[in-house]
């Protein structure tokens, strides 16, 4: 048996979201096509920043991501004077704090082409700031190829 | 030197456990014998549910997990009216928030054929449901087979 | 084309750190010269301890990281009343749970023999202990190799 072993990195710039809790699955899919190529292997997608996150959790009630940004607010108060780093704002700390809470990064196992999610799984990009931004991702899928 | 690289994935359906935290390295061992032919490699271990999460902590004293559970459940109250989606009933909304601040994989290296894990590390299943339910865990061991 | 698939793993052992959250990117880099050599890949870093943890975030504001010891000794009192895991002292069992929070590793995109952080991004080792001590890094990087 020959087994050929790949590794596919892209980027993916997301548009700008609000405040809160955001199932990106499909985008990031799309943005690596070449999960299908993959028969085993891992996708894992990261955030290059300090104040949006990434998580998995529940893809189809939209007020559990509600509840997420409502819990995390109140978990991280943004009362400056909890904090020194406020130099962006009452929500500058806080964000910080809530990206390390959740990560960096999500990894997920690929079988036979498609990501390994159980039924209910969707990825997050959690967006901590107020001001909305670009944010940008990089992907990195790896296995065997074959069917 | 030829070096041949080899991805294994496997699944582990896991017996329902109580609501609490438990350590799993073994089971998770016994469904992936091959880490035992892999050189340097990782094993990552995902767990395919929304209220439920793997984390890696203490693995000999048994009240180490009896405080999680009770930390988690005081910082996330099982009070109904701080949480929208609480349909499942009041331990809902905030198993999706213990999930993810736990998060839903954990990653070990692989060193000549064993877990690199440090002595007093184990693999922790968090069951965050009252319900006990039986847990589905993909698991995807990669890296350079050989001595 | 030919593509070459490496696995490289280092032990990396930090000096001592005071309670609290350090920036080790630096260090990281410097025990695995390898990473020059991979096109497209991945680092992993894992801590082989339960009472400190690794996370990424901003990098260069040192009161960040002041903040960040603050809010997670804020957030887990050193109450010995709320916990049964204190035979080391009152910050035994909350060093366990905030390692479980932060996590027992970080994983970093490799892009064309760099990691590819973002502009404010660093690696964070928390020595969530009151006595100070040498902690255990097992590094794994694997990728393409090649320019």
């Amino acid at each position: 048996m020959t087994v050929s072993i790949r590794y596919f990195q892209n980027h993916l710039t997301l548009p700008p979201f609000r405040r809160g809790f955001h199932v990106i699955t499909r985008a990031i899919q799309d943005a690596m096509p070449q999960i299908g190529e993959i028969r085993a292997g891992m996708l894992h997608a990261f955030v290059q920043h300090t104040s949006a996150s990434l998580t998995i959790n529940e893809n189809a009630d939209p007020t559990v991501r509600l509840d997420f940004e409502d819990h995390f607010s109140r978990l991280m108060p943004e009362d400056p004077s909890l904090y020194r780093h406020v130099f962006e704002g009452p929500d500058d700390m806080t964000s910080h704090i809530k990206a390390s809470i959740l990560g960096s990064s999500v990894s997920v196992p690929i079988s036979r082409g498609r990501l390994a999610l159980g039924t209910w799984q969707g990825i997050y990009l959690c967006e901590h700031r107020e001001q909305m931004r670009r944010r940008t991702l990089v992907l990195t899928a790896h296995g065997e190829i074959g069917d």
